[in-house]
């Protein structure tokens, strides 16, 4: 069988990096090509030295890569992603967003949230937004995918089987969550210094993150009526990982359970997904247990004198936030095993 | 003037470690005598050689102490407290307790939470429990000081003025706490193995950590009616601080408020506080900010569309959360500035 | 062809943990049977629970695995391993030993070092010592492999060429080496104990570590003459990785050479090596780029000035450290690839 | 008494906030002003929250501030310093430069390692370089003081008593260091981006860093001939402080002499040094011990097979390496008890 032929535009970014990292020893696909605008023309492995002797590759011009690949991956700032779907388009290349662009169902959202426009309304006709675990019929023929962000990941599948089981209030849900540095990217900013990152701990865009309508979306598409949450995210000084503590209030028919038969629900709801394991009780959800992996650990915990259910996700930012889950969506648009490439165990350490 | 005699009982962990720290350069305390259970007998500076040539004191054991002292910092073990507090009393010196056994004010309350009773219910009427800024008026003639733990007094600073102005809900509030490991003690755990916790995170005791009444208890006061709250720390990979995270609904009045005239209520009610620093508008409270240092900054956050004001706050939990906070208490019950010796500026880095 | 079964005797421990990292993917071997004596009963996954739904393995006791198994590593204190190697004998299965009991040629270093005799003399006959990229043909037939310690590792490929090529002084090496602590292993020392360890820096065991007489025994070998070695390990405050900047002079023939030449001698001695890369000139070898592989990074430096080369060797002293460097050694001894299972790539982060 | 009027150049450095914070207790000496040629106008808290209702000064121009101060410390770029000498010079203000412009007493050295000239000749005549407990008589009535840098600091303070009591090999002198992340100051590189430091470590600059020619000059001073050093630095993932592990061999005086003798050596040395410790023997210097003080700890390692005598020193690179240093060098030059506002003990942890 021919290898399925795949570009990685915007490799020299941490999602890009991470894509390399798993689509190396990917049975199924090989990198054809990878390109940056920043530094064309260098060698991958000058920028990521983890790469030496492993991936021998000199960054192209996009325009010339999507031509040879089956499929191409963009992790590009936003705004930028349409063109390349343009061009895919023209290629018939599927194209995988790990960008904002192609999240939004709403245009509006889009353009409160992000400062523009759909120049090319008709590409998000077709293109899908997709957790695998929650949308996985959709990307059968989709010439477009979008990725979803790593905070909306952790959030929604977190969040599933307690909305889609109705024993939660849905109305308001407030959602803190941590994040490793990667994911603020490979760009150099102040709050990214090491020393000014280390042994330090803060909120940032409380209430006002771009992931908030991604969230919003997904899980008033679960409930079947208006989510809203009120979500706010801290930076954490570890490289990988995100953690998200969601509080929500049990209703009526909640408020009868149990907590184990409210975990006999998640238990129940990913018993055949490889990638999300609900924590015996007791446990909790650690990033440490799913660095480098695309897995989610899900754990849940009773607050009965308040009737408040508490949910714990964590997932590796990079990978189910970001490269795991866009390989997990090509695997699925390929007819691939799911889990094709995405094995290897998380580190104990 | 004399100095103010000092004893601190459980000197080797981590909570006493700080305390002599700060008493070295307190121009009106000295420290006169340190005692170890586990470790009477050996030099201080063997356990902690960072005070090599600046504490070259020998460990001694409790009975010895008490009595030369004007005042003891107890932080020991919870039920063993009461027994120093009764030696006390017999040799008139003040006891502040930086452990759980004069926290609580219903009995009830420290046996469902702790398993144990009160031997000596006459002491608990006789003890005050406070956080300078909230009750320094109790302090002044008090033989017995419970000093507040750390995540409850990052919480109520952070939400004392908000429930004073009546702006918002109290019957329910959620707290996110996160917190550094030297808040896990000196003691050696699985959880806090350097491989264990670098790179990780996760919450722990969700719902049931044994500061949850001591939060109610504080909150209620100051709500005058029962406030209930969902409390989650979590174990933060860094050696000190602690940030909550407060998510509050405003009321009928809060919702008729902007963010500025929920602000100017913070800036007034701390306007006269040394130790408390309300953020300005945009920033975020950081736990690197305030390290080493007896200060809580608070930042607030509005979520508009949930009409949710989100409180941050931040101490460093071995200072304003233990150590600091308790010298605070000290100076106010000797009639000496709050701030006396807890001026050190917190590093920038 | 049917797989290689494997046994891991000392399974909780962190080297055994890593191989079982290593090994879930292996295509030609599989994991038979886990075994522990602290936790014999108990599944894996309750220890690592990253390992959750991955290996669902129950601990056993040692005698029941090594007869099920064609090759077992023991990861075992030293003094244990002799017993576990004639239990291997009888039942005729291959020994990998990650401890010390067969690094050792003269029973006299081993007795200085570790203060204990052999038991079996005859085991020692036997059994092979083997960094691959010196000794891989001593492997072949051998019943018992004693797995080099991690410095050892780091060292002795760092100095293999220099020495080889005639072109340093072999007398009196200088090495500086740093390891991150999971090379203290998962026992609790207050040395390891998160705010012990944390932000914090220092040597340990300077010219007095197990390692160097094993150090000394292969440079010694490489040489041709006693090669005497000053050995000094740093605590480093990361999980995983040890730098070894090692000093050495120039001899007459070295003196002569440019730093290209020396270079080349480096580049052409490992040309055909897998795991061993050789950074350009102007390049560091850094801890970061061979995390979680088998790769060993080396870069080349000189002080022209004191006529001194500087070689800094890297490694992840877990995988080329231990796990992995075992794991290649069971390749080669059973006849495979030797990289087999050991090509995921390092992440970028 | 008047206070010294201090003004602080380069206030929003690493270096410069480092200063704020330990004069803004000084007893003897006031910050009247701070400059900044980055963020002149703004708010110094507004860089630097930490310093928020603590130091509510505004950054001015340079030119403003020199006249109104008795001293000013300069952090600023090489080639910068000498200008700002001689605006000090006119004002009749000291000047304590913490830069390198002030360091090197051979102008060749500056010029090779700096790449440019001395601009006014005339006031390095008049300048003095100071590590206090070396050279402190210099300082009385300098005008200029060239403060050392952070490794001379650690290494001269190590090799000192070694070096002065003729008992080791002087000609040639391997020293290993390793320093933390503000050493590399504020400005933004991929070096000391987050997820690049954490978890990381390599050699910088082996063989060819500026400190060298300043660490050369003070040891061959000490030991009357000229010393070589092979000098390479390390970058360390923590905040501050740097270990120095310098590898000398003992002489014929030296082999002669047993662990002990060779320690008394050194406690002699330093008996009345306030900010030297030495440790005893069997214990190891750790930056910890000595973060956010000027405290230099010194320990000594003896590798007998090899004669050769391993000593580990460590500073924090922002106190006994930069600030606290330069402060130590006001308070001796304005007649002030030497530790004066530098008494702070470093915490445990």
């Amino acid at each position: 069988m021919n290898k399925i032929k795949v570009g990685i535009i915007g490799a020299t970014g941490y999602a890009g990096a991470e894509l390399v990292r798993l689509l190396v020893n990917h049975p199924a696909a090989e990198i054809t090509a990878v390109s940056s605008v920043s530094y064309e023309g260098q060698r991958l492995d000058d920028i990521y030295p983890n790469l030496k002797e492993i991936v021998p590759m000199t960054l192209e011009s996009v325009d010339e890569i999507i031509a040879r690949c089956d499929v191409v991956f963009a992790s590009v700032p936003h705004g930028v992603s349409e063109e390349m779907a343009v061009k895919c388009q023209a290629a018939d290349t599927v194209l995988i967003d790990l960008g904002a662009d192609f999240r939004l169902n709403d245009e509006a959202d889009y353009k409160k949230w992000y400062g523009k426009e759909y120049k090319h309304p008709e590409l998000h006709e077709k293109s899908v937004y997709c957790i695998p675990e929650l949308h996985r019929d959709r990307v059968k023929n989709a010439p477009i995918i979008g990725n979803p962000g790593c905070y909306p990941t952790s959030i929604s599948l977190g969040l599933m089987p307690a909305i889609k089981s109705g024993i939660i209030e849905t109305a308001h849900i407030i959602i803190d969550s941590k994040s490793g540095v990667t994911g603020a990217g490979r760009g150099l900013t102040q709050g990214t210094h090491y020393p000014d990152t280390n042994e330090a701990f803060a909120a940032y865009k409380a209430g006002c993150h771009r992931h908030a309508p991604e969230i919003e979306q997904t899980l008033t598409e679960l409930a079947g009526s208006k989510v809203k949450v009120t979500f706010v995210p801290h930076l954490l000084p570890v490289n990988r990982g995100i953690e998200s503590s969601m509080y929500v209030t049990l209703n009526e028919k909640g408020s009868t359970m149990n907590i184990e038969q409210i975990h006999k629900i998640y238990t129940d709801a990913y018993a055949n997904e490889r990638f999300v394991r609900v924590e015996k009780l007791g446990n909790y959800a650690n990033i440490k247990n799913v660095r480098m992996s695309n897995y989610c650990d899900i754990s849940l915990h009773l607050d009965e004198h308040c009737s408040t259910l508490i949910i714990s996700s964590v997932i590796d930012n990079m990978v189910k936030g970001a490269a795991g889950q866009a390989l997990q969506n090509m695997n699925i648009r390929f007819g691939l095993d799911e889990s094709t490439g995405l094995l290897t165990p998380p580190p104990a350490f």
